[in-house]
């Protein structure tokens, strides 16, 4: 793995918001400081789910939750809890078996809201078909934490047939992207800013699992999944080309975001390929099925604006280039991260 | 399950730390809140660690970990994170196959003390012989969190023959104590209360599925295990007379409390039952194998001062007593659990 800054941490460094936004400061904290303490291999690919060791076909995934505020149009953290994880699971091809939810309350937070987004979470737990079989909850004082934080954790088993990993993307492959970008992030960031954006945009939270078991019959031809969450779609493309050593490029014409989002991005300052989503993924396939799975994408609700964006090349290994509207070609680089804090 | 208060929560209640604390509180929210939101049925026993349906053997549990502070007298919430899970799964007879480990961390924690506490987990993952598998980092801004926070999941596999469940207790059954009570929880708050304890009590954090396997050759005869965490000795012998329908009986004169815990507690006011424990578990066994039970136990270092404390009774279902030093005897509350925040 590239890092560009191969210095050791000092004892004066601290946490910052970057580390936890999924760009290259966490690429970077994960490499130096959490695989070796955990007695990982920094060198191997990071997929988004695991496989658990002599479990046959399971595969496990957790991610925390601090999404601010808990509450956005088109989800909260309840639900968002639930689909991450889900999705999660589903970019290594797995259905999901069963979901553990934590919960980490603030002194004070009204039971009412608790109840609300735990009902949400329940809601999209039954929606996806998946179970809640364990749980937890811890509470602190006020100050200690803001609001209510959530981890959910998933355990799903990989559909006959699939078996994507971020290294199996090749030259050649056709890239793919289920849905438009930047709701998710444009969405929250609207709403904990007052921006008014509200009510033109609302979260892409969805269960794609359903949808990636639409790519069954492509089998071993679908070689690399990835949900664009944290960091965007350049994280997951350039994710994909470190990992698979292949060189990523897309079309920006055929970027499809969404007018409002574009408007967002405009205002904030952000470029739409590094805001999150939490409702579409990209889909590395070999050419020769591509229209096909494409076709098969397109015939469920969560895929109908599913389109080809790009495709892998040996030109340029490992890294991840745009063809601009007007023709020119710029790297897409992995985001630093620090723009976006708590936003899943 | 009997809740004292049998009105639904108003529009007007919130959390209180009391809702975290392992005891009624945090019993009446899960049956009232959490459980109906999730679309579980409140009145199945609440185990330690879940079944994974269609998983055959493989059992599931999640513990968030938000100790305060970081570091203690014999652990720190690194180790703990992992010995509280995979002591979760030992809980249900099984032995860890896996660990996930999410970290929520505060803008300005130090990375140094990040290492050291991920370092503490990663040795103790190793020490208990179990792979962390997968992880998620999260980041939220100064203020909105206190310092770090932990979740960790396991996934584990019975040991074949051993069914554990808090519901299997029955009359006659004798409770053995696995080891001394009312370190862990002692050390924590003397450390962050600065009472000077520090240096004669340790938490007696540790794995304790290597001791659950010792009881492997008694097979069915193993009716209930569980591990003291928050709410201590109470809560748990509370929970197996409850989910059981048994009543519970000990003796004070048997029950293992070190001298500077006695002492903490009389300092403190507390009831060194109610002092959350991390390195013991007590275990409900039919009472023809309880003498060979226990030397099987005391055959590992971790077991070394198992103990009877009492026996199971149909004289009074559900209910816990303690027949005190004096002969006379009291009923062991289940602790409503508003004096120990924190502690895990």
């Amino acid at each position: 793995m590239n890092i560009d800054c191969p210095v050791p941490y000092s004892e004066d460094d601290v946490v910052q918001l970057g580390h936890g936004a999924g760009g290259r400061l966490t690429a970077e904290l994960l490499d130096r400081l959490v695989l070796p303490a955990l007695g990982r291999r920094p060198d191997g690919p990071l997929e988004d789910a695991a496989l658990l060791p002599g479990g046959g076909e399971l595969v496990v995934s957790t991610d925390s939750f601090v999404v601010s505020p808990l509450t956005f149009p088109g989800g909260d953290i309840g639900s968002l809890a639930v689909h991450g994880t889900v999705n999660d699971l589903a970019m290594r091809g797995a259905l999901p078996l069963a979901l553990t939810l934590a919960v980490i309350a603030e002194e004070g937070l009204p039971l009412a809201e608790l109840r609300s987004v735990l009902d949400s979470a329940g809601k999209a737990a039954q929606q996806a078909d998946v179970p809640v079989i364990t749980g937890d909850t811890k509470v602190v004082g006020r100050g200690a934490a803001d609001r209510l934080f959530l981890n959910t954790t998933g355990i799903g088993r990989r559909v006959p047939g699939l078996a994507p990993s971020s290294a199996r993307a090749r030259a050649g492959d056709a890239v793919l992207l289920s849905g438009p970008i930047g709701l998710h992030g444009t969405a929250v960031l609207s709403t904990r800013e007052g921006l008014g954006f509200e009510t033109d945009i609302a979260s892409d939270t969805r269960p794609l699992h359903r949808l990636v078991r639409a790519l069954a019959p492509f089998g071993d031809a679908v070689h690399s999944l990835r949900d664009p969450t944290r960091g965007g779609l350049a994280a997951s493309l350039n994710e994909i080309a470190r990992d698979a050593g292949v060189g990523v490029e897309i079309a920006e014409s055929a970027l499809p975001v969404p007018s409002a989002v574009a408007a967002a991005c405009d205002l904030l300052g952000l470029d739409p390929l590094i805001v999150a989503n939490e409702g579409c993924f990209v889909a590395f396939v070999a050419p020769d099925i591509a229209d096909a799975a494409l076709l098969a994408l397109r015939a469920h609700p969560e895929g109908a604006q599913a389109v080809r964006i790009g495709h892998c090349t040996t030109a340029h290994a490992a890294r991840v280039e745009l063809r601009t509207l007007l023709g020119a070609r710029r790297v897409v680089d992995m985001p630093s991260g620090e723009q976006l804090p708590r936003i899943c």
